[in-house]
């Protein structure tokens, strides 16, 4: 259905993101592993046809996303963990998640700080000058002095906030956006959410009149993109990153994609930008980010910066991380009114809050009209978690110089960040050492994406298979080692191509472990099927 | 654009939802006014016309949707807040927000047992055993139990969970619902969410594979579902409840509702029923559900139970609550395969833990393959946050007799519910006690809904302002008493009738000020329009 929708050009891409799938998921009697009790089937196999609601007369755009990092690999980790805990003898010990950028779930420590005021903000029981002795056993007079500011600004923890989020935490987002970028942001200009997916969502949602509308978006790209345009009925626009100049994108290739887009047809209103990549880890230059932002105005498309790894930044001098909102600032008045929204979450960098979905987006010359449509959107699902706001809030403003809090917190965020710079160094060696494979730098975030230049042989036998190449290759590997990624196919690649996206967050005393897996899989997998 | 697109039946009802917001909204410069340090107004104004994303152009179904509990009475009340803490001299001392559910923000007190466990989740530093006995000064030994345990099926409450939800907790659900109902549950039929919202939105996404597709909700709503079906194009089916038998509901009203638009060639696939009803209160018999069933039996549409009130239940003896789950499974195997969701909520009960955002809902004798695109979509967004899961837990698995803290949880429960009881009965009657106001009881839920008839200068006056005549006195009432409520206009009501959603939350001790403040304004609004 989306092949025959979509335009002929997107049509190879397409198939790479919803076919590898859709063939996937009908060779899998049930997906829902992850609940030993039962699967998903109905009791009464006559009643299936008869049913009410139906894959058939369901919501057919639904059936269209595809979003492969919680897909069938990750399904079936799911399975083998099961299977580890009953006491199945499998080839491996324990099952590695490296799809997911999901650093608390492999053992990294939560920053101590933040966790002491979340826990205070709990029960202001804690917080009562009678029981401040106590208290001081555990936590730091910081963390308490920061729990009695936020509680004052909000009252309870489990009331409704404002559907924007709480006033207090949205300027402490400004002031962090001002110093950051040398440039003032205004605390009505920001939304905060549950995490950037949501404002992705609530975003797109916005911009998708109908289906004729386009979103530019990198290949490869996060796939929320390609998954909440299908649910929208919209035109992914795929430019694509050049692998063999480190992921760079050129306004060359922008202009290419955009250009083709027009002559089919499609109306291209936004630019999607992942800055740092994901799953790529690039990070542009400042001159690359003011050709992009002429590309936006020239070609009046509004930009999107999903700027969420903006902390996980391993070339500090080579390729800092600036905002889009500082270049876009820097470019000076003539730039007024370009319209930008860039995102942020406390799921990633060194604090990896992942579960408690957290996030803002800030906008930048906006409708006003626009505005108030996307206020009047986020009412209807009241608040986003005060928790997460909470930890926004902690996120942009951690601990100073001086402050009790200070030393242990640098420390911590230290420890993490050597620990992420070595790994990533460590995974790129050992990517780089298999044979047919190459793999860029990470300039920031936290996934790997090499490709992998698989043999005819194993080409023939993922058809034969049903699968993508690079989707057969990871199951190999799952089965074999027990470490999941997500195959290149769930990101867009360029045609022919295979990779993976592996993360570099096992637990550092696993590491060596991890990677020795890895090459002895590769290397028999290689003996296996070598032309 | 919504009444040409829709059937004439509905214009009456889409007119009172829409337009009296729209002209509401259009009389106010700007909506954004809690947001003290500027208003959503573009810098240069000559731009607004050149906007790339504009309100012609944007997705035309949002600029539809409207959410009246946190409209223009609410954005007026947030002026009036700021105003009072600027110190300007207002005919009232504080703003009451009796529009919102929202009980912390009105100085209700958490359930202390559930923030024990929540503060201690946070900071596993407090569970290690060298540090028991200081922990034992803050902390029941049944919390830090229960936080082990949780903390064991968890890992970290920053990781991201299972996308359904933490299956350990999927399992607590099901035996919650076992044990409420007398009829097993299955956790893989649960699906944790964000709030009920959240799992209702999901829901009719699923559901809505065109615009013919109409949902019925009963007449008054809570305006998610209308606000919903904006955004999604699809067809709101209306069953009006009879307020003259206390808010109940007739099979012949649902037939009636249901033909007359598959006459207009509405695809009927969905009943909503709120119940306890929302902003009504009435509780459903289980005669009545029994008919709602074979209704939806005969009919072939799917029931959607909105039961996040369930245990605020006023009449326990004569209108106790049922749940759907367990009536449907009462009437025996020829039901078997019947489609059924179920929602339910920890922002409501006596927990009121809304700003947490935690819920679930449960299928019932839902396809396979449906159940298969209700994971995959709800693993886009990754999970729900994991603290609200932690708090369904609690919900559900309270302490129980013989527990430490199960005393002091009985006290704090019964103390809010009796609390709420004799607040619903006070307010009951200082609205039937108003000139030309009649006001049901509440069966359940946190809210009363008076009719108010209002005299022909009133309701002139309205029309003169551009405003719906409720919308009008609510208004009024805002402005010259703080109280904030809803007016009836959005929830949907008989055409011609006036009515207006409060809730019964203000704090006790200022519950004499607040009703008395009601009365005063009612006699001077009659005093100066009476006929």
């Amino acid at each position: 259905m989306a092949l025959l929708q979509c335009s002929p050009v997107y049509r190879p891409l397409l198939r790479q993101l919803v076919t590898q799938q859709n063939r996937s998921l009908r060779s899998i009697p049930s997906l829902h592993a992850a609940a030993p009790l039962k699967s998903f089937s109905t009791s009464s196999p006559a009643m299936t046809n008869a049913k009410i609601l139906n894959a058939k007369n369901m919501n057919a755009q639904i059936l269209k996303a595809e979003y492969a990092v919680r897909g069938e690999l990750a399904i079936r980790s799911e399975e083998l963990k099961n299977d580890l805990v009953k006491g199945v003898k499998l080839p491996f010990k324990r099952v590695v998640s490296c799809n997911i950028g999901n650093p608390q779930a492999l053992d990294q420590k939560p920053v101590t700080f933040f966790r002491q005021v979340a826990s205070l903000v709990e029960y202001p029981e804690l917080l009562k000058d009678e029981n401040a002795e106590a208290a001081a056993k555990f936590y730091a007079s910081d963390a308490i002095a920061r729990a009695k500011l936020l509680l004052k600004n909000i009252g309870s923890v489990g009331a409704y906030s404002h559907s924007q989020g709480i006033p207090h935490i949205r300027e402490n987002v400004a002031k962090f956006i001002a110093e950051r970028d040398g440039y003032a942001a205004d605390p009505s200009m920001i939304f905060l959410t549950q995490g950037a997916s949501a404002g992705v969502q609530l975003t797109l949602e916005m911009l998708i009149e109908n289906s004729d509308v386009g979103i530019m978006i990198p290949i490869p790209q996060y796939p929320l993109y390609t998954a909440t345009l299908a649910v929208l009925d919209a035109n992914p626009v795929p430019y694509y990153l050049d692998e063999s100049r480190g992921w760079g994108l050129t306004t060359q290739e922008l202009q290419r994609s955009y250009d083709e887009a027009a002559k089919k047809g499609i109306d291209t209103r936004a630019l999607v930008i992942i800055n740092p990549g994901n799953p790529t880890g690039q990070c542009l230059t400042e001159q690359n980010m003011r050709e992009v932002i002429e590309f936006c105005s020239k070609n009046r498309v509004m930009l999107l910066a999903d700027e969420v790894y903006q902390t996980n930044i391993y070339q500090p001098k080579d390729r800092p991380f600036h905002s889009f909102k500082k270049v876009l600032k820097s470019m000076g008045p003539s730039y007024e009114g370009f319209e930008m929204i860039s995102y942020h979450s406390i799921s990633k960098g060194m604090i990896g809050e992942c579960g408690r979905r957290g996030g803002y987006f800030e906008c930048e010359g906006l409708d006003s009209a626009v505005l108030e449509q996307i206020y009047k959107i986020s009412s209807i699902s009241l608040c986003p978690n005060v928790q997460g706001q909470i930890m926004v809030d902690l996120m942009v403003n951690p601990p100073k110089k001086g402050d009790p809090s200070y030393a242990q917190y640098k420390q911590e965020y230290d420890d993490i960040y050597h620990s992420l710079v070595k790994r990533a160094a460590i995974l790129e060696d050992t990517f780089n050492s298999l044979e047919g494979v190459t793999c860029n730098s990470a300039d920031g975030a936290m996934y790997l994406f090499p490709q992998i230049r698989l043999p005819k042989k194993a080409i023939e036998a993922a058809k034969q298979a049903g699968k993508e190449a690079d989707q057969f290759y990871c199951l190999a590997m799952l089965e074999s080692t027990g470490v999941c990624v997500v195959a290149g196919s769930g990101f867009g690649q360029v045609e022919g191509t295979a990779h993976l996206r592996s993360t570099f967050l096992p637990q550092p005393e696993l590491f060596d472990d991890f990677c020795n897996g890895i090459k002895k899989f590769h290397a028999d997998f290689m003996d296996k099927y070598r032309d």
